[in-house]
């Protein structure tokens, strides 16, 4: 055997032990071959910078003894894995309106719009052209079901804050579940027009249910409209430690009584799932409502997948929408303790000072940090510091803090001590992380624009409505 | 045709039109097919976050008209990509030297090491093995030669500082090629013991060249060693203006010499790349310098697969050793106009700040930054404020900030006329991009450990001396 003809074949007979996919997990993917995409679940963490999924990973691997779902996925080579390019037609840094009508309508627009182009152009979102092709469609989220995110594939409007008449399009739309925050956008005790929105949900047909046992209990022969809190859904750390929220569903509950809802409709499904909150947390740049909104969005990547391994004829894309405040552990001596430490934190940066009260004392706000936040030790400056926004004599703006409480005054102080830094407390540019599961996934190149996703979703489902 | 047949059809026909490669990139693919691994070009742009890498992407296509090649290569489908876990053992955050090592000698070791593990094991570096098995080799650098990354594949050494003696390692091992920065190293007026390594290197064989005009006439017939700086090569931006420094390579023309010396050799090669500068750059928070030294990095990338499209037969792997300061550009009304303004910069803030003296008026100091950092106007303050460190009023320490300058308070004042920001001035646990193009490249699963990297490389090439 010549030289370069052995070096070829023991090159080829090594790669057996290492990198490549057991004969277990090969047979999976095997699987997919010749199947149709009738099934698309598409799951958004929104505003989630690379760092994020990463210190998820990593807290999963190092304090539950198991990798995220979402890097087990790579792991075990099952997906495919591409950069997207989300800027906006207005900005190279995106918002989540523009981010996510570039998927729901094949364009980019302008910031702060749904589905409404520069000159008014209105693109039809892609839920809409499912559900005329006969799926069941639907969305699930953390965070008001009238927000951005599930709003890009659901309507057209020209301002994402016109929450209260997305609200009512929905009611039009009849789409087969909705669910999340939002209570103010539907309740006639918060709404302007005093219209009560629950009951023409229900004079329409539609299942309405506040909480998590009425979720369960909800038929599979209506549509179903779920809202479960004001705005917002808790942050997963708060939940997790405070009870009284347990009849609220996590996002994994509501993923899969979504999939429960539509998975036997005979033409398929297509459900949007967003983790809304883990922007808000890298909007406060507060490490524990981001890490713990990270793995609770993980854990309904865990049932998406479980049911599209099993359904065989599904389509899981993972991704999200922008960086936001690229968040990262730093360099030190002390970075794997500070980022362990992470598992004694009870509430959320958030939790914390929305129960600060003016009259709160230095002494007691050392204590209630040191209690909720990883046993973090105030000195009496920082303490007087964060006091001082409660008195009204100093003040913090910031997307999604009405109440101008020191976000990042507290991220500041914790740096030294869980080793994360964040460069703003806004989005940012970076391409984004996106994973493909099941059939079409292989159809997926290293690189892809955010407006492209939408033609890519309607040919692999074979529906001909292409932008 | 049942309506399932008929989506199933429609789907497949469907996806001709986007995201898959054109029949000239799947050419270029297919060639590869039972192609061996001759040559591996490894190429390690140091401490690049994802925010740089992208940030490079959007400057070359909205300022120089085309994708940058890295990216590129995603675009054209042309890659397997991955994410790569470099945590030292030590510490969740790598270092350069941790980094380097795990991939030269296949194992995780503590931070500041080279290929000396925790209790003193040491294990042989990849380009021994590959020298012993016939292969010529080499590494080319913007940093010293006798840096980190570029000694992680050669050596074994208690501690990464210890460069002078990194330097006589080299001499012992005779590879074919070595270039970048360093003449402290080498040189016997800076040398503690006196040696003048020059003259040993010549002795023992080598070409030593000490300018671009040097290296380009430097013969194929000797090995090559070529240092061209006291420590680090100038900055890209730097030199951009300044012609006096034209005088020394580029790292992409570095990179075009080393392959041009070692690409007939029957065996096969393995060649090193580090664009070492970049995470000085993010060291340094210096946003003029860390752009286009990726650009620089980039531009090293187009050599190294210009070569291999041609020769078929070369595995390029093109990577990071971990992230540092995540930068990312911010959202904001002005950021498209901030971030396009970077091509007005004349200069590095590192120049910028060596420039300044004891002596230099505050209003000096404003025009000197407005002219070279793209108009940035100061107020007096801010410039009084950078004036104090120059009287030793108030100092800055920092990794490669030996003369204590303000590169933080700089980038401070910045942000805002930038739009970047960063999490820290050290590096950060993000796993990092890896990209492969050529033979081989179809083994990459998306996910992989930094220390499998070493039996990856010498599978792929068919050497049987396995970690």
């Amino acid at each position: 055997m010549k030289r370069r003809q052995f070096l070829r074949n023991s090159a080829m007979a090594g790669f057996g032990s290492i990198l490549v996919p057991s004969f277990a997990q090969a047979e999976i993917l095997e699987e997919f071959k010749g199947k149709s995409t009738k099934n698309i679940i598409y799951m958004v963490s929104d505003g989630m910078s690379a760092g994020t999924l990463v210190m998820a990973d990593l807290y999963s691997k190092r304090i539950l003894g198991k990798p995220s779902n979402w890097i087990n996925l790579y792991q075990q080579n099952l997906v495919t894995k591409a950069y997207m390019d989300m800027q906006s037609l207005s900005s190279i840094v995106t918002d989540s309106a523009a981010a996510s009508s570039s998927w729901g309508g094949g364009h980019r627009i302008p910031n702060g719009r749904l589905n409404v182009g520069a000159n008014g152009e209105e693109y039809t979102p892609i839920l809409q052209k499912f559900k005329k092709a006969g799926k069941k469609v639907g969305c699930v989220t953390t965070v008001m079901i009238t927000h951005a995110t599930p709003a890009g594939f659901c309507v057209n409007s020209n301002a994402r804050n016109a929450q209260s008449e997305i609200a009512e399009k929905y009611l039009q739309l009849r789409f087969d579940v909705m669910m999340g925050g939002g209570n103010t956008y539907f309740d006639q005790n918060h709404r302007k027009d005093k219209k009560d929105l629950y009951k023409d949900f229900v004079n329409n047909g539609f299942s309405v249910v506040r909480n998590k046992t009425e979720m369960q209990n909800a038929p599979k022969n209506k549509p179903l409209l779920g809202v479960f809190d004001e705005e917002g859904l808790p942050y997963s750390l708060d939940f997790k430690t405070d009870t009284n929220l347990h009849n609220k569903p996590t996002l994994a509950e509501m993923t899969a009584k979504a999939i429960e809802q539509m998975k036997d409709h005979k033409n398929g499904f297509v459900l949007q799932v967003e983790g809304g909150k883990v922007d808000w947390a890298a909007h406060a740049n507060d490490i524990g409502a981001l890490l713990f909104d990270q793995l609770a969005f993980d854990e309904a990547v865990g049932v998406a997948i479980d049911f599209a391994k099993k359904d065989k004829n599904t389509l899981v894309v993972i991704t999200t929408d922008h960086g936001n405040a690229n968040p990262g552990l730093i360099y030190g001596k002390n970075c794997n303790q500070n980022f362990d430490n992470l598992q004694n934190f009870k509430h959320t940066n958030d939790w914390v000072l929305q129960n600060i009260l003016p009259d709160s004392s230095t002494s007691f706000i050392k204590e209630f940090v040191a209690e909720n936040l990883g046993n973090l030790k105030l000195t009496n400056q920082q303490s007087q510091e964060i006091q001082s926004y409660y008195s009204g004599a100093v003040k913090e703006d910031g997307l999604y803090n009405y109440k101008h409480l020191p976000y990042r005054l507290l991220a500041e102080i914790q740096k030294e001590h869980t080793s994360v830094g964040w460069i703003s407390m806004d989005h940012s540019s970076d391409y984004v992380e996106l994973a493909m599961f099941g059939p079409g996934s292989e159809k997926l190149s290293p690189f892809i624009n955010n407006y492209e996703m939408h033609n890519f979703l309607l040919k692999a489902a074979g529906v001909n409505m292409l932008a």
